[in-house]
């Protein structure tokens, strides 16, 4: 008998609970100023980037978390022309804005150079080339302070940070103080879209402590969530914005708009993932509606 | 450092993927004439039945599984008097079955009568008295040849089955050839709801075959899934019928028909949660639609 | 494709070590008064005794660690007639002492009750009936206060302890005051033998210490130590004596002598065993010259 | 809490027992046209060199791999000059040879070039330079074929051989046939040094065969063993000759001959040392005449 993989990568969600991952080859590991940092190629999900020990994403399933982080938004607004992309170092942010005509300036915000390079160099299936389309700047720098100092405002906000880990460099971009930058940032219509947290009902008190947190700063929050297979479970995002609300497209007119844009190549997001994707089951509703936390610089939210 | 847990289950699920969970205590082990069982008792989801190596149920989030393998179907039908169970040793299935006061006779047919008495004696808080119930009826044999040599009609028939694992005691129960049975003993209206493999990528040529040797027998065939943390994946599960169609029921109606029956426990299903299991995302219709395989008795159905 | 085991007990011996045993059964999991205790079943060393997630012996190569622990201090003896044995929940230890006629009286002292019973109930390979022998005599209570109070002397005191770790209950009984208690109750020829820490080179500090400690009561203290398979490593053991030395008893000296006692029935120990034992590798000499600790009561020694 | 480690190396042993080795980093990654080779770093033993899943010597400890499989045999020899090493990719074995002044050429024949330079590369302290000791020529062929090419005869060959695993490169030179052409080879007073397998009780039949193999060949074959940390358990070896016996070296006999050499560098073997290692305990000698397996190229050993 053959043994089974002997390099693998254990991904631990609590002190007794871990996903082990057999791993074909560690492509890259190293260290940036910001984060430890991992390429591992696996036989069932392919690449995964790997930051701090939690997967980010993986090379056969990052359609899913990318869509449905991207799309819902930029569905929604009704001329999404200039684009802020806070992290997304993999560069799959890009491309999945960059799918929209419309979109006429990208700016791409993340602190980690090392890890945008790498990227740049490994995941090319998730950029495409996205980081040499003449619509894109990518800055190297603090979102936060970013933010603070400038004047543009956007039209749609996408935070695709890393989950708010102790001394992690996200942990500051989940607070009140920080979403109130972000709603002044964003023009009238403006919308912003994040991920937000696992939807394992043992952890959706940080879903609902961020989604309490954004109610600070804008009318319409919306909590939703995708099945993600390379992080074993259902992960949950938030979309929030001073005017447009998810819940008011029906199906057929997600459908519509996509057609109208001339999108086609999605392979999770259209109307029905729509539908699915924003209606909650009673028990995270119920969560949410008993977590009172808001979330302050400090006292930051910090996961496992 | 106090170091992590030293016992463990290990839940493969590929060669080279698996699961681990912290055990606090190995409760039960044991070997029936059709299955290995364990009932081991985890911090993150409590107890747990494992039949074969799989975790079957937990006792933190059974309500999901159970809720979204029977509600739907209850729930649809206007009057489901005559209840057929296959499986469902937990006795949780009972216990969401007698939620409805309509219901008048519940029979339980469970190939494996050791493992309903250890369920029956280590997890009380999943059947909570079920099996006392007059409405109720076990027994203990092979469902497939009660089915074949009975004349009684059900108006909902119910699987709740193991995998179709290798010389499991359920492979047979997934075939052509069953679900014409199946389909002979349902009344005119009649309804049946299976739990019918993950929903990871990976796997849903699994359930896509499983529809499709539905469809041999049903005219509606409809798919549907809930993210289950014990199964750190999503589930999934189908809903076959002469005449009812789970798509053509709103969320509105279905809480109404709920208040009408004075249903008012539970905790994962309701309107809202109905939209959300009933759309598929568009990568899993899309899986759905290239899988034509339709499983055999002399081609059954294997799972790793 | 068969998966592999999916009950796992690992014991960790760093945080980035650890040994995997696939288990067949969990045959008691419990907690006493003094530590947790597991007994589980595998299919490569049979049923081993798991004391606050440490092997202490297993049923196929159980018989290395209780000849070595005991033989050499017997055999080296010239007429053991009075024995002390502290802890040796299993009763192995008690097996071998009792294959010398000589003995008269073997009193056996362990504080934990609830493990003795379990070891007389699931053990009984190991004890072989030897509690019920009547030159046999349990007491139940802390060795330390049993050995300050009494007024009796051994000729041959043996410590079959679990390793010091934090809040367990032996680490008390690894330090120089109490080795002072030892010395004060062994008879004139008297002599100790015990279990004294991992052969690692990385945890050969330990082991160090605990001879560097013995070295405050005893003018003879000899390191030696045996590979024992299911502990994935060799082991440390110390003799301390008052007289005797075993480094010039040479092998065939070993062999009369179990010959002239008419012990036949060992399947690790005799004459070249005992040159290879007390045979110290140069890197294990070199480390023990270094480590000048010596174990106080408020400085315990705790190991991971 | 700080997670436990999360990059993981397991070497199986058994489909079910492992050893897991928590990973720093993955240094290299790749497959020679031979095996998969694997150098990792970890915390505890440092860097490691692993061939198709198992761990071949690990920078802290190898030297008492390297010094037990080189040493005895070269200071058993009154006058090694001519020096074969079979395998041996680390360099280690060099390193270890050329400690003795005496040597005058030593030839290393490995079939793998791409490991050798591997080692070259990123070994450094295994082979400490040794590759370029003018006395050292390497060759990148199959030693068997080398063997019956060749007219020279050699004072001295150590095969520092991987395990024989199912086609791996090395299960042709632990047969028969092969130690036929080896005697052949050696001078008069020659020795052969080898490793030959664990000294686990589970699998000291094998070690046992690759003995009762030797002895078809050479009239003096002796086992031996040392504990090596980083394989978690004792380790076999043979010494086979056609005229020198390592048991009639005494350990004062052993320091005379480094002394004389000039050897002082070593951290394992010494006199005492060599006494401990070819003490072998009872249950070992025990198995080894239980065993009558003669290996045969027709029927090779094949370890998991």
């Amino acid at each position: 008998m053959t043994p089974p993989a002997w390099k693998w990568f254990v991904e631990y969600t609590h002190p007794t609970q871990a996903h082990m991952h057999g791993v074909e080859s560690f492509i890259y590991s190293g260290k940036t100023p910001y984060q430890v940092v991992e390429i591992i190629d696996t036989q069932v999900y392919g690449k995964c980037l790997v930051l701090d020990g939690k997967i980010q994403s993986a090379e056969h399933d990052e359609y899913i978390y990318h869509e449905t982080l991207v799309q819902p938004a930029m569905v929604l607004h009704p001329a999404p022309r200039n684009i802020l992309i806070v992290g997304g170092g993999e560069g799959a942010m890009l491309r999945e804005v960059l799918r929209h005509p419309v979109v006429e300036k990208v700016l791409m915000v993340d602190i980690d150079k090392d890890v945008v390079e790498l990227c740049q160099k490994y995941l090319t299936s998730w950029h495409q080339g996205s980081f040499d389309n003449p619509k894109v700047k990518v800055l190297y720098m603090d979102a936060r302070q970013y933010l603070q100092e400038t004047d543009e405002t956007f039209d749609l906000i996408f935070m695709d940070l890393t989950e708010p880990l102790e001394n992690g460099p996200a942990y500051l971009l989940f607070t009140r103080q920080f979403y109130r930058v972000v709603a002044d940032r964003l023009s009238a219509g403006g919308i912003v879209a994040l991920q937000a947290g696992s939807f394992n009902p043992r952890l959706i008190y940080c879903h609902a402590a961020i989604c309490n947190t954004l109610k600070t700063a804008f009318p319409v929050v919306r909590s939703y969530a995708a099945y993600i297979p390379s992080y074993d479970g259902s992960w949950g995002f938030a979309l929030a914005s001073k005017l447009h609300d998810p819940l008011r497209s029906s199906g057929p007119e997600i459908d519509r708009r996509l057609q109208e844009r001339g999108i086609d190549g999605l392979r999770f997001y259209d109307g029905e993932t729509h539908r699915g994707i924003f209606s909650l089951p009673r028990d995270v509703r119920q969560a949410k509606r008993i977590e009172q936390r808001i979330i302050e610089d400090d006292q930051p939210l910090i996961t496992y």
